[in-house]
């Protein structure tokens, strides 16, 4: 790899010392490595949320990224650490079903589980796999070990149930994947599921469970300030938004709540 | 652009994918781009707030630094990009103003819309253009791709009131114009306005509107631990503090309140 | 040095214009330096934070890294800024005892006090030393010049007193360092003060000054979810922790405190 690029997804927080003992360690095996933060400041032990935003990331990063992804509340058991190579990426994570979303687009080419105890720091803390045994594994293999050195083949892994959204009597049944800093409520819809009729003039749509109903919008500006819309988000997902405020206080709602759509005539204005 | 750097300053927030995005579409175009966060934690929305940061940031910064700017509640109407020459330094950012404080000191050597749609990524969000236009163009200009290329010259942009400080009636009136995360009021009154009577023994000021009597002190430590001082910031504008506590939270005090300097006696003590 | 690391730790925040200041200030000087957050969330003139949260990461880095360490309550004073060459590393740091943890395991190779103008930037703010002296002295010492160039020897720094642990009555006298974000207590008491006595089955510690018995476990999962348990932790020193909780809310305990452990029966559970 020439300009190998490391991209750490954690929910160690940026107040600690545990994200720069990782940088640290990897500086030591590469120091030509290029360490990018996606975020450390998933909620504690939230897989969920991890798996969205490296989903919402992962494919804006240039060939052969390394994503280190580590919200890990089964650290020190017996729960495995996976090395996952697809045909532009390599993961390292582990096995707690994180990487679904990502693995629902991606291809697995290969699959390793991280047993080679030659590339972990000496001491391994049965606190902090990451400093110890991922962040030395995502080092070397970005500084061009092969991957297969890094352990056995496997093939299972854990794969999270990703709800798929779904048509029923007329009514889009969706869920909120994740709401993003400015409240936005980012769902699991695609924008084309809802595609021609969006595109119709004075198209609006109800949420449930409250009877909202929303106006369809190209950008933000597409109503006032503090307004309700849905627009397509910056992933090709539905997102509900109001216009320099946030849905989430507005609606009161959030990850893993449905949100099911329809068109057509409202009934009640919130 | 032997050593290209990049500084990045949004309201994007450090929880989600957005600035993760726009490395990793800038790391696949340069790899050799070196990208700095100036910060992603101004308000969301607060076009004042990044302003101000950029000012105080900015000339620290390498020769041909290229400033990202983006906070952008325009995004995805017809507001233009631009991208702007100084002798110094590439801004690109929305023409919202937010460049105004800096251009104030900056004289403007070439000025560009940004256009040309073959350096944008293939699908433009019209949620995300910092991911999908600006931040390609900013890793092809760190590249080397000439300023020109990416759009045709314009004049006109967008400028924000910039409140000047003015002497009337022995008083010096001035405004708030940020509030750091220690709770120091930075004001926009250069030092040099009340220089000679700052170096007087004693001296002492008095703000309005609370009557309050401020001692001048040339550092934080000019005081006892808890009270209030007015002194020469690292900005060269006179700041309003407590030291090592929070002068916003004694004053009650914010960006845009006015901040008034009396020489003199004071009538009455916090 | 081939590959400079810079490692910044300070309490500036990640929201104002502070860090940035630093970084365009280094990077102008060395553009080859690598530059690391350690973390800027050090709460505000919190020396003692400071000092373990160095303590806990700098022996992860690669030799010849250069810690910039500063929080730096008497800034603009004439306390003295210091700059420590230990057999791997250099420490820059203002002399107010934040290196006294980092200190009591790395020997001094040289110690000098850092004087010399002609590295600093032009115009040095009383208010911002960090930026005008000791970024540069960092970024000019990562560039090759050598660290007696930089100011006088000196054998004098200011020293902390560190509370050590100590056995007394059967009991462990020790004290709580640091709380991460996940609200787990590392205390300073070495896991070896234990070691025998937790390898036993069914070992349990009692906890002063609430009476707590808690489980010795191997990892987080040891115990179930919400439960307390004390571990050795990834620093080889005692923590106290709730699986997938916070152990600081639960027993409201906080940095400084007194954490005495006695083996035995329990009387009280929490």
């Amino acid at each position: 790899m020439k300009h190998p690029v490391i991209a750490l997804l954690t929910d160690f927080g940026d107040e600690d010392f545990f994200v720069a003992s990782l940088k640290g360690v990897m500086l030591g095996i590469n120091p030509l490595a290029r360490i990018v933060d996606i975020t450390h400041k998933v909620p504690s032990h939230n897989i969920g949320a991890a798996g969205f935003v490296l989903f919402a990331a992962y494919k804006y990063f240039p060939s052969d990224t390394i994503f280190l992804t580590i919200v890990d509340p089964g650290v020190g058991t017996n729960r495995r650490v996976l090395l996952v190579k697809t045909r532009d990426y390599y993961f390292i994570a582990p096995d707690n079903g994180i990487l679904s979303l990502v693995l629902k687009e991606e291809r697995i080419d290969a699959l390793r589980e991280i047993t080679a105890q030659r590339y972990f720091l000496a001491d391994v803390s049965p606190t902090f796999e990451g400093r110890d045994r991922m962040a030395p594994v995502a080092a070397w293999l970005s500084k061009g070990e092969p991957y297969e050195k890094f352990g056995p083949k496997t093939t299972l892994y854990e794969k999270t149930t990703v709800f798929e959204p779904r048509l029923e009597d007329g009514q889009i049944l969706g869920r909120i994947l994740y709401v993003d800093k400015f409240g936005n409520l980012i769902t699991n819809i695609p924008e084309r599921m809802i595609g021609e009729y969006a595109k119709r003039k004075d198209s609006s749509f109800i949420l449930d469970p409250y009877e909202v109903k929303i106006i369809y919008g190209d950008n933000y500006s597409s109503v006032k300030k503090g307004d309700l819309l849905v627009l397509k988000g910056s992933l090709g997902l539905l997102e509900v938004a109001v216009r320099e405020g946030s849905a989430a206080q507005r609606l009161r709602m959030k990850p893993g709540d449905p949100m099911n759509i329809r068109f057509g005539k409202h009934r009640k204005k919130i």
